[in-house]
């Protein structure tokens, strides 16, 4: 804990299987009027919609609906969403999705008010943190663990016409007021979005932990989180309503990303980085991204840091260090990563993911080049990650 | 995480070293007139008092001292701050110490506007959790590590007339509104107030972990929690001023005991009950109440937990499994937290905290019976687990 930091969130989680009451105590102080927005409508397949919708009635809301939040939500669709609230004059935006509808739900929050270009104000020069002077509240259903929007300030869009894909993360502010964990929820998400959730929770950590090299507490935790995601995954792949597993791998995937398990530290971030070029090239799944190109990113990173990987290859994967140099843990330990990633149907490469060879270059200029991991990337060592993922 | 919980905490940290500007932040918003709290006056030879002085005047506050918190806060010394917090009628009251200061704050806190007997109904009638109607905020400069009152609704208030020590745990609203949490100032504490520090947050993680046998996230948090305090330990009792073990030490405090460790688990508690009747009877650091008899009743507890012991012994201690029965491993790692105490310095026996023979049945009556850990003990066993630490 070498750095600086002030660590706030005010997110008040509600966990368990009792999701209905929970709704109701938390949405109660927010006003009336409620722009209750989602996805694509598999809500109404599996009973959420019904639950959500009896609740808010039972707590004498008025509802305004606003559906069709796409994964990778778009500047397009923030605009409605915008026109939307603002015509409605609505207390409180409740999501009922996975992080692409918090996301969406914290980016028409800041921007509903705001009377300028929202893209370029809020995402385009994303190193300013403040939000809108007016921000609408939000609160959160989650149905898919893995992205920790539910209790942090990030909010990534995408902008198809540049080919950007940008995460924003605001402050306590924009954070949600209250989430809704019902591990139960998660049970009907197809077996693919499962895994693709797991893996961002897997990154978010990784992305946090290696990096630096002080002793710090955020690394110990780190550890043990991973170290709790790896176990529920492998009950969870083969038997997807085991509550325990998936309640665990909630709670994980929000304790990932909520800058807990960061704090003090330096960060590297660039598998997101590089992961969200691919993302606004393809469209393929977030999770997905990460894992395809993950171990050829680590594989190539792990010179410059070999203390840290041989010590993740000991500490979360239990590899026995006996006889063994830093340089040949560290490659075992990204082996270990890599047959996890293909044990549990995590994409291990990037191929399957609609990337193809002509696409390397231009991806390469649309990820952000950060500094924070162990080495500093050029764009030709970014094309070559690329090349290796394929 | 098999359990049902809501995980609330509002507490804002400010974690480093530049404690004079967080505290001018962190205090802006809570109104002119501030109860200022502390000890028996460390804090004017050290500097701090001097340090939070200087940040109030900047901040232009008003400030009534309530000076002389005991180690174990007293009933007699809560009265006096209900009259001086109610005839000032502050905004807030600054904590400036370790826990028995904080506890002392939220104490004075939910009581001041209270017209009633405050010990029979905030600690006598512990099990309801309610504060008063009107709540004055608290703000903490933390001094000492180890207790975690800093970002939980927790308060130790001592009885001496009936011999009771107990602990409230309030909810969110009696939690601080802030903490600044500056390592430097844990360098001029005394060498066995660090070590009693030390073992207090081991103690926290130990008692929410060893119970229960499912596979809990919050488990594989507590063993990172537990690795960090172990290495840290080791650095800070040979080298004080070592800013990055204190720091590790400090965040750690605070996060073994706001609740996020024992989310959705059963926990014991049964080493803080009887410590605390220890200190009744004694008035010796907490802490070291803890370590004098952590090592026997864990000896004798192991037995009906063995699975969950082993694995104490394996991931925490990082003993080697191999060839070794569950019952084994878990002796060993009792062993290893022995010698840990040991080595720290932390007391490793209650006689020398002032125990003798003739109070063992008093302390056993004075001990509140849980029924959280792997064994429902009776006062029999507590006698003999007393005696076993003599």
């Amino acid at each position: 804990m070498l750095g600086n930091f002030v660590y706030a969130n005010p997110t008040k989680l509600y966990f368990g299987d009792e999701p209905k009451n929970n709704l109701i105590e938390a949405i109660s102080g927010f006003g009336k009027k409620v722009l209750l927005t989602y996805g694509g409508g598999s809500i109404k397949r599996n009973g959420i919609y019904d639950d959500v919708t009896a609740a808010l009635t039972e707590a004498g809301k008025e509802v305004v609906e606003l559906s069709g939040v796409m994964p990778n939500p778009t500047v397009e669709k923030v605009e409605e969403g915008r026109r939307i609230a603002r015509e409605n004059n609505v207390d409180i935006i409740l999501a009922v999705g996975g992080g692409s509808t918090i996301d969406y739900a914290k980016a028409v929050s800041v921007s509903a008010w705001y009377d300028g270009d929202a893209w370029e104000r809020f995402w385009l020069h994303h190193e300013d943190p403040k939000p809108g002077e007016r921000i609408i509240p939000v609160g959160a259903v989650l149905t898919m663990a893995g992205t920790g929007s539910e209790m942090n300030g990030g909010s990534v869009i995408t902008n198809h016409a540049t080919k950007l894909k940008i995460g924003k993360v605001f402050g306590e502010e924009v954070m949600p007021k209250f989430a809704i964990l019902n591990p139960k929820y998660t049970f009907s998400l197809p077996h693919r979005q499962m895994v693709a959730g797991i893996f961002d929770t897997m990154s978010h950590i990784l992305e946090q932990y290696l990096s630096g090299d002080d002793d710090s507490t955020s690394d110990y935790l780190a550890e043990g989180l991973m170290r709790s995601v790896i176990s529920s995954s492998r009950v969870a792949v083969k038997d997807p309503e085991n509550y325990e597993a998936r309640s665990n791998l909630m709670w994980s995937a929000t304790w990932a990303l909520n800058t807990l398990i960061g704090e003090g530290k330096t960060q590297d971030w660039m598998v997101h980085m590089i992961g969200q070029a691919i993302g606004a090239y393809t469209d393929a799944t977030h999770g997905m991204t990460l894992s395809g190109i993950s171990v050829a990113y680590y594989r190539y990173i792990m010179r410059y840091g070999t203390t840290r990987f041989a010590r993740f290859a000991e500490v979360v994967w239990g590899i026995d260090s006996k006889g063994k140099t830093e340089a040949q843990l560290a490659a075992e330990g990204i082996d270990a990563l890599e047959a996890w990633i293909k044990e549990i149907g995590a994409a291990s490469e990037i191929t399957s993911l609609g990337v193809t060879e002509d696409m390397l270059e231009g991806i390469a200029r649309a990820s952000f080049i950060l500094k924070g991991g162990y080495k500093k990337l050029t764009r030709e060592e970014i094309v070559e990650i690329l090349k290796a993922s394929l």
